[in-house]
């Protein structure tokens, strides 16, 4: 039983958090029961679960299990209601080559996203619309970053993730026959007046800058959400959101 | 020039981060450039503006202007990174009657949503896809929050808001003739599968909680989106971009 919060396994938890240890040590944190149990069900390897049991927690992976005062479980926690379960993982693999896609796949690709909630929002957001990949590209958020898997609520274990740089992708995109298609905030077809319906790549920048040239050249064709206000941008993932469910309706619609 | 961080006005700008106080005074505090320029355009009465010139400051709105050192200003500011200009403004009028409707309206309900970054980026959904008015009922966020003017990026301003109790909410509904329509978790028709070209509310509810038994009673309809994974729910304002871009989709169709 761990009970003080400078305990060395507290503070190795806390560290995780920053991104030049997370990827020193190759593990992350993963935090609660669901994504717990989704990540355990993904074959994530876990190597220490930690639990209180005064916060309601109780096992939920197998791995070498340690207790933890509510104190000290507190100071390791990233959440401001901990479910009292936490364990630290192994890194995913996220190789392009560990991609394996259906005959006619939906691929979301998110190209030099910054927040971290919005890479955890657009997760979710492939998770419930059924797309096959996430590829991140560019500069940005790893995917191990904790508001990520946070956001994600767990989709970070049940899509299939992977990150490369734009040649590796559009090289991917290509052998796999998927045709990428880029998201503009000008210029582009209405998403409901673009086939969806076969093999397609859907490419998001960030809001500010949009999609780096290298990707725009290697499209095959662009994609713009009417914009009738005045505000002049949607949230990387409102806007994800939009175009991988119109995918989901055209593709309700096909016959099987 | 107001040098201090303990001068009168710094605190008053800090205080009307409360709710309490901000309902007490019926005043709140808008920040930045583009946000207060549609503020003023909507015809928003500011009773105070404040600049920082070292931050690149310069006057907005027509108020009685002071200036503040960049210390003293970075301490009222809402803003990591503030743009040196913020006003005060009394608050909006978000009574019904003063919403008025074109002839078909798209209408977004949202009820008892918690978070005010969901209900600031449903604001921005809703200017983009030309939403005629949201509607906030239930427990939940004032449309004053900080947090809400600043998700909302100005969409605040640019779309007609109301707020009302559920009877309320569904008498004007009736009285306008529009039809509500029930997001709800499960049981309902995909949403293109329900005629949104008509006068329509969409509403929409907290993740969790979901619509309350009033507002689904109410309700002509319910509609699901389909969720095709594992991780069970979309955030309510990912909802909400689903649900009005197919309303736009559909109407985009129809002959004008």
């Amino acid at each position: 039983m761990i009970t003080s919060p400078s305990n060395p396994l507290v503070k190795e938890l806390v560290r995780l958090r920053s991104r030049r240890h997370r990827d020193t040590e190759a593990r992350f944190v993963v935090e609660g029961r669901r994504p717990l149990a989704l990540a355990a069900a993904a074959g994530v390897t876990f190597e220490q679960q930690v639990i209180c049991t005064d916060l309601g927690g109780e096992p939920v992976v197998d791995a070498p299990t340690v207790e933890m005062s509510e104190v000290a479980f507190r100071k390791a926690s990233y959440r401001q209601n901990p479910e009292g379960v936490l364990a630290i993982a192994r890194h995913l693999d996220t190789s392009l080559t560990k991609v394996s896609l259906p005959e006619t796949p939906l691929v979301l690709v998110a190209e030099s996203i910054e927040k971290p909630g919005n890479v955890g929002a657009m997760l979710r957001t492939a998770d419930a619309g059924g797309v096959d990949a996430v590829v991140l590209t560019g500069e940005g958020t790893d995917i191990h970053n904790p508001n990520v898997v946070r956001a994600s609520q767990g989709a970070l274990f049940t899509v299939a993730v992977g990150t490369a740089a734009v040649e590796e992708l559009t090289a991917w995109l290509s052998e796999n026959g998927i045709r990428l298609l880029a998201a503009v905030p000008d210029g582009g077809s209405a998403p409901w007046q673009v086939d969806l319906t076969g093999p397609v790549a859907l490419a998001i920048g960030a809001e500010d800058e949009g999609l780096s040239p290298a990707l725009l050249d290697a499209a095959a064709g662009r994609i713009t959400i009417p914009m009738l206000g005045r505000v002049d941008s949607l949230n990387a993932s409102t806007a994800a959101a939009v175009l991988v469910y119109e995918a989901v309706r055209q593709r309700d619609s096909e016959p099987d």
